[in-house]
């Protein structure tokens, strides 16, 4: 079994080892990358999460150079999705020598996206896009009349709200706030109306957003039913 | 490739290129117009917006007398859906030389509408009414039990929670405004019940609730899917 | 056209204007019934609505007895759905003359279910209720699971912020109260976890909660549309 | 008609008396348990809620050897899923009369499952799990991408609001606690964004995330209809 089996494929024992492990290491990445957010960090943990941090951006680059020795087109492979997402990984710890380039560090959890090769649903990734093929149309149309009443909304709630809460409705940029935690249904209850034009307003949003905004994740779910039984009927 | 082609259709480069351009002056003339809503504008930005304003709505006069030009029908024109909004948009500024009709600038805001056009999805649009005429009987009966229900919640937190909280739920009127932010499940948290008997109606009208208010969405989805399938098995 | 004929069917104009009539009636009987529970009502004000009062229960009641005198089966209609409910609407007002009724009027707004009348939805009606017979055990089903959990949540939540925040959590029961509003997504704010166990709950709980308590009502959606389909298919 | 059917099966009257009588006590044990909760219960209350609970737990146990003795293989019943649950909800009482156990007492919520048998809808629940197995690849899918997004929308928004708000976002893991209860459009108040930047995010993230977190519920609801259907087409 050679290298290029190991890291491209995951259909042997040593290829399955090869990506528990790389997911593995992104794991610790990401949990690393929270344990530096938080306050109070005494130098000791500081210390360590440095030199783990550093270990395991040797590790990727490894991994990253692994990649490209064993790839065939090695040129495609350093110019697609995974291999700037690989890339952009590790770059900024070997620039952030002279510079303060500790924010880039982000990009690193772009390799969340390596992730998903975890489910190895292949099948359902494709499904999913070609739901997505089915009812985009659909989706578009949905998601622009969505942003449409969001506007709509901010406007309309301006003009109720804007003299008896002029803090909390100053324009309608700020109305779009509110737009956006009440037709997502999420009602922080950080703005909401106190005048009765503004509440029936609101009332009237509801019905007609109610009825749209939840309408995509249906549609969603409806086309993915479709592509699988498409699927079915074929292999039958 | 007359002038009546380039404004009345999209299918050529140059219509395409007129499409845009009013399509961009509505979005120019709605960010205007959420800028001047903002406090504490320097006299400096009032003027500026001042003359961007006059500029989109002469533009948008323009564009209205060349679609009047180009129409064979001028008078179905003027009389249809767009012609009255294209018309809504302009008038204000004309009328609003002696009166101050500043606040009816708002119609401008119905040329929104207009933007629909930069989907050039007919076919969603279409299938959407389609859609919508297929599942309209459930969608009518779903909307008339919510409203019946949102009537009834109002009513029967008002006797529960009158004694214990008579400024929240000072009526059946201020109830409503408690059933509609708790049956839409946004929840702002500015009223919610207090007492037991309350609680336990809040706990059975959401049980029933959600099991109603989010069926239309769910009944708009799956007619779609049947407004698409039908299409698919005409075209096949 | 006889008696009959105008207040029991709706096909022709005479009883399409009866039952527009009793509508009408039903819908000022609730919004007085709404500005009753207004508070600071001055004595004028009082007297009209119960002289509005007194004239709707006497026109219910002559509506009542219409009822009885053109029914082929006098007892069937007197112990019917709709004959109960439209005694309920105006017995209590000929008790209360002696005692204090005045709570027994709530049941004139059991007239309300007269309202579905304007639908003439018959058939969205039939097709509500084959859909349910369709989707019963499985609503049932996911119904019993959202009750279980609902309980199972609130014992969970007591246990991980009882110590943290004895007020808000200081049973079982006011932590089901909890559980409501969080599974149902309301989330007025009034009670919420502070702990690190009990946002972890939370989130456990929220994942597994959301995908059952939005079933019921796609069950519904899904089977209607099939009910529609059926009928379809035995027409065509 | 022996022990055995009235223990095991409910197709006859005393099996079906023998089930409701268990189900009855899990209800009585269900709320002693919940009442036990309550703040300063009095010391009669107590008295009477600890000897109601020896009776449950006495009853409880002769049900369980009952089952023992009338089951053929009585080890594949201890071991299975429910013979163990039964085990669980009396085993903590005689364990606990030198230690301190009382937490353990938790057990006893597992036998709610028994209460599934109340439903005797095994076709429903049969059903649910081949919906499940149907739709398995896509929810988990969904599940996973839900997870990831959980946390990117968590990074994000300690990035925008960490600065402006050092408590309420004090770390990428307090600031999942946001993510949370924003994607789940619970909306506590609790926490919310306040930064221009954290609110545009928060309206990005919710655009993308209503159209994730609600699919799954959609998916299961879509795959139960097929499964009910793939029944009706077998048994016709």
């Amino acid at each position: 079994m050679d290298l290029k089996t190991i890291v491209e494929r995951n259909d042997t024992t040593a290829g399955r080892y090869f990506d528990l492990s790389v997911q593995l290491l992104i794991f610790v990445s990401i949990v690393t990358f929270s344990i530096e957010t938080l306050p109070n960090i005494d130098s000791g943990t500081q210390v360590a999460l440095g030199v783990i941090e550093s270990v395991i951006v040797i590790l990727f680059t490894i991994e990253y150079l692994l990649r490209i020795y064993v790839s065939d087109k090695k040129l495609s492979y350093v110019l697609s999705f995974y291999g700037l997402i690989d890339l952009a990984a590790i770059l900024p710890f070997y620039l952030s020598t002279g510079l303060d380039l500790r924010s880039l560090r982000i990009f690193r959890l772009l390799r969340l996206f390596r992730l998903l090769k975890i489910l190895r649903y292949n099948k359902a990734i494709d499904r999913f896009f070609r739901a997505y093929q089915i009812a985009k149309e659909e989706i578009v149309l949905f998601v622009t009349v969505t942003l449409m009443l969001l506007y709509l909304s901010a406007v309309g709630i301006y003009y109720f709200e804007n003299s008896a809460q002029p803090e909390a409705f100053s324009s309608v940029f700020s109305s779009l706030w509110w737009a956006v935690t009440t037709l997502s249904t999420v009602g922080y209850g950080d703005v909401y109306p106190i005048t009765l034009g503004g509440r029936l307003f609101t009332f009237v949003i509801l019905m007609i957003g109610l009825g749209i905004v939840a309408v995509p994740a249906g549609l969603l779910a409806s086309a993915l039913s479709k592509a699988r039984m498409d699927e079915t009927n074929k292999e039958g």
